[in-house]
């Protein structure tokens, strides 16, 4: 009776109303004859959301933090090196979980803020001449931050040092949402899930894996890491079949088919180019913000899939978080660790559109106000609104003088 | 995938989510024995959304023009004399409807901005001291102009005038949303439907209906208009054992069992008083809009359901609900009849809340600029914000400072 | 927790999972500019489904007993003489309506378990050399009765006598389950509802008109009965543009739209057939059961999409009833008027299956059983499969050889 | 338009109404301030399903598979010596898993068709004086054979021989379905899903965990078996404050919420004598079905939540399951492994009903005769209507004199 809530975290993402009545549906059997079509044809149209055309694609029913597990247990050995960067939460526990299965870790520290160090990953690739570094990682978007990080240009370091390290790429809050070249870009394990560009309820742990990785994987014999429920070998013997080596959540399956129906109808550049858009009209609104800034440092590390925001001083930001939620309606995204009420995040993927987030903003702009912030309410919300008119869709423009 | 569609009409109005989850279900059998008791406590229940302890309510397959046709043919023969005012689209059509079932109408044209002409109905009530007038129809909110009427005050008119008139509302676009009081104020016939307050879907027309009209309809004796579908003596049969005299929409009653625990739960009192608060907070918007003015001619006459507001001069407002939609996939109302092109209409009922309205708010500032009025962009929202921040009950604002 | 609920009623009928995803969505604006587009697409199917080219069809918001007094208002005027006839409790309710509309009607009671009367309509039309029989009304599926009536019969008796006469038709529990076709069988008024062969829920009546029944609307010019909630002047002229003269069921037309889809997609003939082989497999088991026996009197009356069932001597037909719904879950049609207490129906129409049907023939053999009924159980539904055996179709009985 | 397919595999189950509209939701905030509350009371509620007051239980974003490996990564060490038995599929894969994992599987095989072999059991415990036995386990039901085995007798085997070692068991198809008792057996480690007793769609395994099991976690103090996504420690720490340590499977989630309200209303103890009930009738079935068997060797070892099924020499299994999917829009359960072609399975566990089992039922008899079976047609289902009618619960018998 008190409307919709809102949901501006940065995943899980609004569910558009095809995949929602698509997953409106009864249990089905999932051993059933023509099962296996189904999903053949699934995993092959994730493929082409991932950009690669070798390789395969496993779906877990887990979160992406399962797929990120898998990654690593099928394709390293306990003590094999690894070079990670950490500047937020899930770049963060990325490296816990690569030590906790056993890993030599190598962690740059960088600033939150700042993103995938290239120049400094590039610097020790070039030194490690025996190859010892088996694989390097990096946190395409840290959802914590609001950053993006240079895949593409990580790619070109370890083409340029000549060096075999397998890349792993999480891209659980990009992948679907901002460009992402699973093939061009040489990634060999990219991690997503369900609950954000691909706008399901979360519960699908997404993994592509290049063939190199697949070779890796092979290389291991079925040694190196124990694994079962996660592990590449079983669930390639079913996969190809068109089946799982467990019960799969069918239901998200079925989402699936619908938001891949969706993203690769629209086509990829299009899906990357709103996200984009959308991004930018919310950084506009927090630049008139007075004493608010994003914590990416700099337009080349802002994210287009969510903008943590730091409060300004005197401001606690989980006041503006829970006054959101309570007074608003409003889901914010919270400050991690160490932004802990210093920063909040607005999440802008998925399914979304220029009016959902004005409304964002608004609340925003309202739950900043109630907690001391000395802005301008509106100001953010003009802002946007400038930037969304000037990049009106010429096709739905067309539409609006047709009618 | 571009998100929710947002919906400012006027009715239908938003279906809050245990209302939608409650009609997605499988048919059911409306002769099952149990049926009867479900039926029986939602017709009482009906009763006190509708603030009557006696009389009865009706529920129609239909949408609320059934409603109007069944009150009229239910307690009036053809040529009884009837006097009613035009005001907007709706009132138009009722009048219409009233000529077209044979009765003889005495209608009162005010300006589109203003309603019911107490003063005036007073004055014929007064004149007609041989009770020619059979009934005395009012709007009590004019969906077309966003003006609500003192049906308290006509009320008090008839009782002045000692006249034994009818008296029947229109409530179509008031009750369940603004202050209705169907036995305090003695109306007679009350009109209403599913998709306005009671956030349904559109399809059930629902008719309160007062002791004193079943007795005009009882005195009929099944003589005066001919009628079947919409007959009051075939409702009362079956709906006195808790069932219907033909198919009900089941799915509909299910819904509105959920939309009637959530007014009920609430109290009527708090489901206005929110409707009081949404609407003070688009006024606030459309007064920072230079150049936009409400239709109502004045806050005696403007309704919490709706807003109609002028576009500046030289704008043409079909081109703003036109890019509204196109181009921010927001809904607004259109201006109707003689309103054509020269406003729109925010429809503010039903399940909302502020953020929604400051997104409406957005979507029709960033087409009126479109359009090109000139309009300070955000300050209506601003203007908004000011209002719900200032309005935020207390208990909301309580959990936020505890959490 | 405790299963599904079985429902085989003659109405509402099992709603269709894709049909049932399509319904679960917000609320949309049914004066947006692309809606007029969704509507006109959808009035042309209807009109196939119908098996006509010329004329309309019109959806009002309502049961099909609004259709019923639609097509009767908008094309006779009090006193007009029509052609009825009375076999059951719906070709019953019919005649009452027609009367209480102020119609001279000309009653033909025939036995409970027979339908339409050619041979004597022929006769009554063949003496009415001045024409003043104006109408001659035919129930094709009397579904208290589980009878069927010869319509194309009837339109050759029309035609024989050279009679002018309108030929009006309740197809509410026919059309789009059994055969029935509107241009060739000329009929000019036909009714019918959403929860039947359409597979939704109750709120939609459906009215097939043909031109010659719209040139008598026309002739009425206006006059005529009292009408405007179900006119056609108002429907048709907003049709025209894609739109209603009131709120429609939007909810119910997107649901219709997949329906239509499903009707259209496989074939009305498919229908039809499906409608035929589910019935008679029903009809096996009842052969099967001791002392039961169809109400309709033959072969030749015996409708396809509902069984009317006499129980045996001594056995009350609403313990039967009863116990199905608390014992088992299952709803099975009540013995309307004078059946009650000796016959319970089974519906078979709408989206149903051979093993739905065995359920219900086993919960009817159940409470049959319990209710003192000496059947043998289990021979209804070996009666049934051995029916549904022989008649599968050979595609799927391709595919499972393929499996 | 052909009627619902039919659900009759082991799992996934049919989903309640109630369930399944609960999950028809927007996304939801997972770290909203009031989510706590509600996680907290799912998991204490969830130990009520156990039948435990100590311990936890664990909901991971997994399949039962996952429970599995997270049971043996978090309180065994690699090299750790346990105790095993492999009678059915799933047994089999749990050794499987057990062995990949690093365990020292001491492995007991029984003929399929026979459970956990207690007595032999009880043998090696009490030979196994030095305690090198760190787990039993044993699958309480196996899902591939229709067995059930004795928990309570392990147990008191244990007990007997004064044995430390932890007591695993797969509950993936006996929780909230059969007798199930966490505490009063004594059980260490318990693994089920959502699919199957608990009625939702797959996507969560679920864990119970008693005190001496998360001591054995506790000993091992982060050592022991790399684990990460399935550990305790990380999900013990966040589950505390209501959270989880990656995002959760809201949507299943707020189903379990209602399905636990479903089960615990009702009482424990009523869902297994319901399942007791259902699976009675089916017995019976296919005692009537000459040439057809149990797996299950004997009524001890016979399984109340599925029955698998030998089918008469020279008929193929495979034949009467692929003819009941595409013939019959049945899905009955495949024979697994070394019962491919030689028997099919009818799962009768989760929301169900005897009528949708005499459908089950009679699906199953179609296509046994199809597939050249000499059975009765009609005799299985006779035989379940039997049994159904005799066990009728006497308060629906009530309520249907009462009718």
């Amino acid at each position: 009776m008190n409307g919709n809530q809102h949901l501006f975290i940065p995943g899980p993402t609004n569910v558009p109303e095809p995949v929602r009545q698509a997953m409106n549906l009864p249990m089905e059997d999932m051993r059933a004859p023509d099962f296996g079509d189904f999903v053949t044809g699934l995993l092959s149209d994730l493929k082409r959301a991932y950009r690669m055309e070798g390789g395969r694609v496993f779906v877990f029913p887990s979160s992406g933090t399962g797929a990120w597990e898998s990654a690593i247990q099928n394709t390293l050995r306990p003590g094999d090196k690894v070079l990670m960067s950490r500047f937020g939460q899930f770049s963060l526990l990325w490296v816990d979980m690569a030590e906790r299965l056993g890993l030599d870790v190598e962690v740059i520290d960088v600033d939150w803020g700042k993103g995938v160090p290239v120049a400094e990953y590039a610097a020790r690739l070039e030194a490690d001449k025996g190859h010892e570094i088996k694989a390097v990682f990096a946190t395409q978007n840290e959802t914590a931050t609001g950053v993006t990080s240079d895949i593409a240009g990580l790619r070109a370091a370890l083409d340029a040092a000549g060096h075999p390290a397998l890349l792993f790429v999480d891209g659980v809050s990009s992948i679907a949402s901002i460009e992402f070249e699973m093939e061009k870009w040489g990634v060999d394990l990219a991690v997503s899930g369900s609950q954000k560009g691909f706008m399901l309820p979360a519960g699908l742990g997404i993994l592509g894996v290049s063939d190199k990785a697949l070779a890796a994987n092979k290389a291991l014999a079925g040694d190196g890491m124990a694994r079962c429920y996660f592990s590449f070998e079983d669930m390639i013997k079913l996969n190809d079949t068109g089946y799982f080596p467990y019960t799969p959540a069918t239901q998200l399956l079925r989402g699936l088919r619908v938001s891949l129906d969706m993203l690769l109808g629209a086509g990829m550049e299009t899906v990357w180019a709103r996200h984009r858009r959308l991004a930018e009209g919310v950084r506009a609104a927090v630049a008139a913000w007075e004493g608010c800034e994003l914590v990416a440092q700099g337009p080349g590390w802002q994210s287009d899939t969510v903008s943590a925001i730091y409060v300004p001083d005197g401001v606690d930001a989980r006041e503006v978080i829970s006054g959101a939620y309570y007074k608003y309606q409003t889901s914010l995204g919270t400050g991690l660790n160490k932004l802990a009420g210093r920063a909040f995040r607005i999440g802008h993927l998925g399914s979304l559109n220029p009016v959902m987030l004005c409304g964002a903003i608004s609340a925003a702009e309202m739950a900043l106000v109630d907690a001391g912030a000395q802005i301008t309410p509106g100001a953010g919300v003009a802002a946007a609104q400038a930037h969304y008119r000037d990049t009106t869709p010429s096709t739905l423009a067309a539409s609006a003088r047709a009618a």
